[in-house]
């Protein structure tokens, strides 16, 4: 396994439309090689976030934890269908079926993804709503998925989001090392959401180096190059 | 988790036609109580065995491991849609995400089913095709699951298939605790087919208890009652 690479839900989705591809859907999945070797897990954009909003999923709910696990499926068997359709061997990995939170710690069947890997096949693995033993559910993100595959193994990884991240003048910051260092980090950067400023912060936290940059950089950083942001701890 | 039951693919599914539901689907899911604590496996049936035959599982064609698991996917959905009509919060649980085998040895993550029955829901869980390290994939039968789980708990375990046990004069057998007990097994008896001898071989090297009935008996065996066969060692 050589690589991880998380495409995101605003990648992949429109996010405006629920259970809608976006426009860049094809050319992203499409810029992964026949040859990757790794495993590409991809976040619930529009398709899962709108049933998990509706129904909840911590407290239990059957109905919000099967309706997500359901439209996440979806999103997956797209992102596969068109994976074969470039020769990969894409196979799905739901984490409902087999993964864990407890006391905070993730419980992944990593094995499974390596021994995939190994096989010559690609694991194509998303958010999901997983299990909390004795208090219900939980929702596992993309995100949190890519750090655990990355803090095992040593890898690349990057994360395929709407784009580097950028300072307040809209400059592309090339390293993140603290989250001190940009304290304006969330608030006023052009593409700087909070949803980024808590993924850098999950990345330092993690004690693994991850890449995060836009769709357009992804076939520079499957061909080895360093596009985007660095985030790693000094 | 009190009950582990597998309902046979032949007792959900038209053999003869390929992805269709048996007349007796419905009937059979609807007996399954709504306070029923434990897990439900199915078999493959005419969803999951035409395209495994057709592409092959073992020599890690992805065409045919990924054609099989979703047809399977799509029964499993079926049964969950109808379990949730009657009000249990039946969640899905896919072996290929997880399951391995290797040398002979199944590698189920029993846990993750302990812990979603303990929450309240029931898992459903079905054959499929699942990786051995190093060699490709492999079928995973529903009798394989059943025994694993029916080994490790102390549990009572049915098996809902065509019937019970018939000896050469079409009596039922109520109890096979040898597979020499019954020489005939498997050629003359009116239900026994190739199929049946090898379940209950499995049973009895499983060193599991279990039950061999027909759909009219599930009711029976899921009240507490002793429909149909024991097998069992001695």
């Amino acid at each position: 396994m050589e690589y991880v690479i998380k495409l995101g839900g605003s990648v992949l989705t429109d996010k405006s439309r629920e259970k809608t591809l976006s426009e860049s859907f094809g050319d992203v999945t499409d810029t992964i090689p026949e040859d990757y070797s790794g495993t590409v897990v991809h976040g619930a954009g529009s398709f899962g976030h709108p049933p998990a909003k509706r129904h909840g999923i911590s407290e239990g709910s059957h109905t919000g934890v099967l309706e997500t696990h359901r439209a996440v499926k979806d999103l997956n068997r797209e992102v596969i269908d068109r994976l074969r359709e470039n020769n990969l061997k894409a196979l799905p990995v739901h984490p409902l079926s087999f993964a864990s939170i407890q006391d905070g710690d993730i419980n992944l069947r990593l094995s499974q993804l390596e021994a995939m890997v190994q096989e010559g096949f690609t694991p194509v693995i998303h958010g999901d709503g997983v299990i909390t033993p004795q208090k219900g559910f939980k929702a596992l993100s993309g995100d949190d998925i890519l750090l655990e595959i990355a803090s095992r193994y040593d890898i690349r990884a990057g994360f395929c989001s709407s784009g580097p991240v950028l300072d307040s003048d809209g400059n592309i910051i090339e390293k993140v090392s603290s989250m001190e260092e940009f304290p304006d980090l969330g608030t006023d950067g052009t593409d700087v959401t909070g949803g980024m400023k808590a993924k850098i912060r999950k990345i330092l936290e993690s004690g693994t180096e991850a890449r995060i940059f836009g769709p357009k950089d992804l076939e520079t950083f499957l061909n080895g190059g360093d596009p985007g942001t660095q985030v790693t701890r000094p």
